[in-house]
C-alpha cells in the first residue's frame, strides 16, 4: 500500500494457527489471554465482552482508548483471528508471543494495514 | 494474498473520507448508521457497545454471530475508520452505501483481507 497523507493507526491482522483447542473453546481462558495482551500491546482498556458459543468457540472485543482487540476462535480448527486496531505504539512481538503462549499455538502470522487515507 | 488453504471469512477494511463531522460526532448518530449497516450486511447482532470519547468522536463495536464491525471516528479530521469480519455472505456496496448515506460522506475506500492460512 502506498503511503498514506493521513495515518490514523495500524492495523493488525493476526491468524493463530495450531492452537491447543482446549485453550480457545471458552470465554474464560480466552478473555484471560486477551487481557493480558491487551496489556502488553500498552492499551488502555475501557471495556470488554465476550461471547460463548454452543458448544463452543469465542468472540470477544477489547475496546481501548487507542482502539480495540477482537478475537474469534474455531476450536475445531485449531484457529484464531485476531485483530489489533491502535493509534498508539505497540511492540508486536510482545503482543503476539503473549497469544502464541495462551493459546500454546504453534504458529502465527499477521498483516499490518496502516489505516487512513 | 495468495489464496488460503483455510478461509474463515473476509475482512473488510473501510476508510469513510470526507464525512459531515456532525455525524461522527456522537455516540447516537454513530450507532444509529452502524446497526443500520449491520442489518443491511445479513448479520445477527448480539451485542454492541459505544463508547463516548470527550469532547467528541466515537469508538463502537457491533458483535455479530458472523465476527463484528467496529467503527472509530476522527470528527476533526471528518474520518471515520470501518473494519467489517464476517463469515458470512455480505454486499459491500450496501453496506457502504448505508454508511456514506448515514455520514454523509463524500469518499469511501475499502480493502479486503481474507481470514484463515
Amino acid at each position: 500500500m502506498d503511503k498514506l497523507d493521513q495515518e490514523f493507526g495500524k492495523h493488525y491482522l493476526i491468524e493463530m494457527i495450531e492452537c491447543d483447542s482446549e485453550k480457545i473453546k471458552f470465554v474464560e481462558s480466552v478473555r484471560q489471554t486477551m487481557l493480558r495482551a491487551a496489556e502488553k500491546s500498552n492499551a488502555t482498556i475501557l471495556k470488554h465482552f465476550f461471547h460463548q458459543f454452543k458448544p463452543t468457540g469465542v468472540s470477544g472485543i477489547v475496546v481501548i482508548a487507542e482502539s480495540h482487540l477482537s478475537i474469534h476462535t474455531w476450536p475445531e480448527k485449531n484457529y484464531a483471528a485476531i485483530d489489533i486496531f491502535t493509534c498508539g505504539k505497540m511492540d508486536i512481538k510482545t503482543v503476539l508471543d503473549e497469544f502464541k503462549k495462551g493459546f500454546n499455538a504453534k504458529q502465527a502470522t499477521y498483516t499490518i494495514i496502516p489505516r487512513g487515507f
